[in-house]
């Protein structure tokens, strides 16, 4: 149970630790400043600033680039577009990385390294066929593109993967796509040209092998983006998380990811290392979070002491290093699950972090947005920012409700229970 | 201990109720998607829709107007603009009127009700002279004009309101107003005439006497919106919450609430009610994400039950309905307390509900959210806003912090404690 | 909504707590050394101290006995046992009365108003003949003997009260019980001559009519006390909760009360005012609690401060306050809809205050017991009892689980759901 | 940050737990049960019962004896009582082993590794001088002999150390000490011969150099053991938890460990591994609870389910499982730091989990003890017991408070913060 990076792993973590100080934390302030100053009217938010590609070519240049590329399953890509040193880093390895990034809004996107865009990379470097590599993971690694995942769907129950109604059925050597989905992240991007789209082909088949996942170029006639939906009031310009609507689309059936009825078996094996980048993104937030309340409570004074002396504030603040602390070394733990077990080996520890991480994510944020008064409401701090990200995780990729349910069938499992 | 309204409360509550759900519910949820579309590009969010002045016509005809006016105040407004029967209502009396419009975002407004108008005409009744009433108390009640409260400001933790550094200087006969102070409601809204402004006017004085009430007209030279915040990437149009600068602002010495030094005890005076008013809303505001809630959970269904059915669910009912009652209780019983022994024998119990109603709202409404998946996150529900409502509330109007000091001080206070 | 006790009320409670502060405070910690010694081997703790006579005749000659005798029921009794003034206490009325009482281990069974002796005498006034009453009534009044609710077995879930398999079989003109029951109070007290004792008669018949209650003298052949259970070490000397084994016992049909198969509507009937009382009692209790946590940590000093400034403690007597008086005005919602509606209008309400009452109390003496350090889990201080008392409750009359289960049905009914 | 065991641990680790499986387990139960009759009048249950002695001889003849002996200190005890291969653990090869004890109220003693003595021989093996060790540590580490700790006191606020007030002030050769302390667990048991005595010896001092450490026989003239507490009820016989007066007790000076003055800095060396045993017994104990819960929740029918699948259960499962996880880790992590950095690189982990481990451990076991219903809080589980020393851990080795007040100055400190 060795959570420690290995020797290259360390050096990037600091290369990473030191781009991130040393780049992106100057600027991202003004950043934000310019993207609020659009939304009020001053340019169209949804236009990426150029700063993301000057800081991309220079993360890029010193090998800071799409660090994530799972071990064992990178290919020559490692070698073209990849890590220092050529190869793929194991979860435990990447993990450390995937916080340091969680602690601002621009860095994951700088590296490469920012969801969906590199669970789709994963999909289609672990299902897909070299075709469709060809066409669409080397442009996404290359970051010439970017792409959307289109699982959830506004008429059903989507923490039931299995209730998906779009239909997507095979016609020939065509595939025709009927339904509807949203948050659908990524939409809202210029750059964003490729949807991996979850879709009914056999409502007869068993329920796990009904559905199948589809690549869906986003210019496909009868593919509309119906609108860009806000999470508690924040729409995450450029990016943005949309509804979409599919009338009649048409691709060939080459499209088809891994082969019908696969969709499942796709999005179990896509979340697993995801759901480790994303908690251990929360970490960093929390962390991030953590820092300018302990910074904000010891320089504000009210009632003539500091902030942070005043009634539970420094309890608080213990609580919050216990639960990050705690936290950090559950994902770890899951990561090298991952690494050492394999995916079925860790499903309970997938759904633990994924229920811990957010939640507690989510209360640290909410002491430091109150230790800031309004200004952990507003736009001036990235507090609110951070909360929405972690109450949004508490839904996204699968509600608490359906891991904390995970978790409990296999520990009952353990005394037989069936389910 | 009787919470029990009277005869005439209990009819208008019976007509405030219809109003609500013949006149408001069927048009609330076109009105949001208005504003929606507004803010997507198609128009200016920030014009109030010309259904809000249908709607007040209608209320104030059948007499649903300024009911909040506080029993023992109102003077000849009562008759002149007020509640049927030309007297006001007692906080216990109207606590069940501000809960059922709590239920909605346009009805506070509809009724001319609305926070921070309210507590601006509650100060003028209570502490303004002939003169003050006439020129901004008269046209507030009529609905001509707008009002906005600045207390909070960016430099300074505003939980302690002795911290405020906004500038109010006595210059002869004018005050001089030097400073700026953010969180100011209702500024965003064209008819929003007139802010009361608390600024520092004597830095000598003890910690109670150092700041005064100053009415300032919107146009007076010197005052700038500097922007209007968003709370959560909410923007509350067309009301708003701005960042206001005062630079040089001049007005005459007869613009002082009270007099010189008097703003704490005005600040004081005029959040007991207030806070009444708020913690009622959001009982209101719980009982519809309840409502919500238990009509989503049996409706929707995964893994082959409805929603409500699967984990926990059931037992979050169940403690959302323990939480709402109860905080319900609190709240009247403050408003008893108000009515029987007036503000300071009921300090304890205002802090109480303050502390109480916006965390339990935020709890059930959280519970609403997760229910509604990804939808609970966004504006197709009132989800996301109710949420955001009750956050802010647990720093407006001081934060839980304070208040809990507060009951803390008066508990140990019986046990001789000095602080 | 009126929850103020009637004129007769104030005066009970007056005396009450005139009554428990010059009679009973003073002796009360003296009583349980006395018994503690016992414990250790200085005598049987299990013999009644003759304290409790002595107070209990003191208490009688100033009427204060059996103040729990429900208003409607108590036909010729409240003059000959009962109140001052000859009437029975409406549910509000009582319920201040114990608060108070429930602040002292012993002032319950002062007054002749200890559980479970109220409930097993609501249940002969309510659904017992005259025989019965005459027989078991009349001496539980008059305190002369106690008794037993012989519900919950060892052997099977009895959190569903269907579940009970003790078997009470109708032979000609008797019944004959063979079973065993736990957690029956008050089998060690050597007064106790009756139970109650619920067993499953007619396995056939629907759910709610399969069972029956006998009254079983305890000195009837085959009824053994087998041995007295520890609540968390905790033996409650001299009543105590005993397992009781019954093995061929026979008594008369004429001991069957109201009728076969009527046991479920007789446990319903008798929970609704009984789960008010030990609601109240646990409000008192808490509030006890509270009070010794001021007063320690006001007066013990540590790291330079007293320990009621350290950390986060003036915030937990804050959310103490506001627990307490929230659950307080819970609780006599309560008994106003028992009052006002009859227990099958204040389902939901009951099980309300079953859930939330234990709970907040064990909150609350859970802080006190923190900031008393090891005296705070010994018994030199009641708060180890205390807190034992009031888990307790979170099981005893239907664990929470089922208390939230209840109210999710009722709320959920509302929009139409069958369960 | 590699946690996994050594060989030579996991080759310990299989042993103990076969060790349990095998023989301590199968009579745990009769254990208890006999205890218990002995409280019941059986017999004397501060006698120890002679399976004790067979089970320490049989585990001492498996090698799995004083398990506990710290690395780096073992010194020429680890060949002659000690471990298999004759060398000591390091904290994080320990700590599994210490998670198994937890799991049982008799292992810690048959292995040896019990508190109060582990601690104890840690302090005689750190800061005891040859004679010291011969004398004492050498019959402790036999099992001749037992020993308690004796620092807590009745009449001051213990959780800060300055405050003891017991007094032992040297006199020539001779120091002379008089005062009161409690809580010293394990002077019930005959064979407990040595107390480790904290004492104030120069007031004037500064605040960590006022106390010093003597080691005190029990049957010194002056020595008393005034009383037995028992914590929630429960009095853990045969050990037990005493009252200790001392009045005008002599003993050399050479009874001094390390120097006068030094009593505070060899409390602090005496708590790092200490709390690690403690708290890995704690998530041991959580484990055995959550065990009991599945299998009572999966046997028992309640309302036609399995109790595990009623209202939140299966929630509760999957909250316990997160919680016991990174709790676990959490423990694993800080012994670590324990190993690599010692001490006072270490003073923050060891205080996350000494707030974290316990109240985890409290909440695991109030469910499982839940699900028990009545069971759970009687001695026919251990659950009650496990609930009362998880509580009690909250305040011993320093209040949960004031861990948290460690952990806040530690991280304030990064941001330059005094205190």
């Amino acid at each position: 149970m060795d959570f420690a990076p290995s020797a290259r792993a360390a050096d990037l973590i600091e290369r990473v630790r030191t781009f991130i100080e040393t780049e992106i934390d100057p600027v991202e302030e003004g950043y934000h400043r310019e993207v609020a100053a659009r939304r009020a009217g001053a340019g169209d938010p949804w236009q990426p600033l150029p700063l993301i590609e000057e800081l991309r070519a220079k993360a890029r240049a010193q090998g800071l680039w799409n660090l994530f590329l799972p071990a064992g399953h990178e290919g020559p890509y490692a070698e073209k577009y990849g890590t220092l040193g050529g190869a793929g880093l194991s979860n435990t390895d990447y993990a450390p990385i995937a916080e340091l990034t969680g602690r601002s809004f621009l860095a994951p996107h700088i590296f490469n390294c920012n969801a969906p865009d590199t669970g789709n990379m994963e999909v289609l470097l672990k299902y897909g066929n070299q075709d469709q590599r060809d066409e669409w993971l080397d442009p996404l690694l290359d970051a010439r593109i970017r792409s959307a995942f289109c699982m959830t769907e506004p008429g059903v129950a989507s923490s039931d993967a299995t209730n998906m109604e779009l239909r997507a059925v095979v016609e020939g050597d065509e595939v025709v796509i009927n339904g509807r989905k949203w948050w659908s992240t990524g939409v809202g991007h210029p750059d964003c040209k490729i949807f991996i789209v979850m879709g009914l082909t056999d409502p007869d088949a068993d329920r796990h092998h009904r559905h199948t996942m589809v690549l869906v170029p986003r210019d496909t006639p009868g593919v509309r983006i119906e609108r860009l939906l806000p999470t508690m009031g924040i729409h995450d310009e450029p990016h943005g998380h949309g509804e979409v609507s599919f009338t009649d689309v048409r691709v060939p059936v080459a499209n088809i990811i891994s082969g019908p009825g696969e969709a499942f078996s796709i999005a179990q094996g896509r979340l697993g290392p995801g759901r480790v980048h994303h908690c251990m993104r929360l970490i960093g937030l929390a962390e991030k979070a953590l820092e300018l309340a302990c910074e904000r409570g010891l320089s504000r004074i009210g009632f003539g002491k500091p902030l942070i002396n005043l009634g539970g504030n420094r309890e608080r603040v213990a609580e919050a290093r216990i639960a990050i602390d705690s936290t950090r070394l559950l994902v770890l733990h899951a990561a090298w699950k991952l690494d050492t077990g394999g995916p079925l080996h860790a499903l309970s520890e997938v759904s633990q972090i994924k229920v811990a991480a957010p939640n507690m994510a989510q209360q640290v944020i909410d002491f430091a947005m109150q230790i800031h008064g309004g200004g952990g409401l507003s736009d001036d701090f990235p507090l609110a920012a951070a909360w929405t990200n972690a109450r949004a995780l508490r839904l996204a990729d699968g509600p608490d409700e359906v891991h904390r349910g995970m978790i409990a069938r296999l520990e009952l499992g353990k005394y037989g229970a069936k389910r």
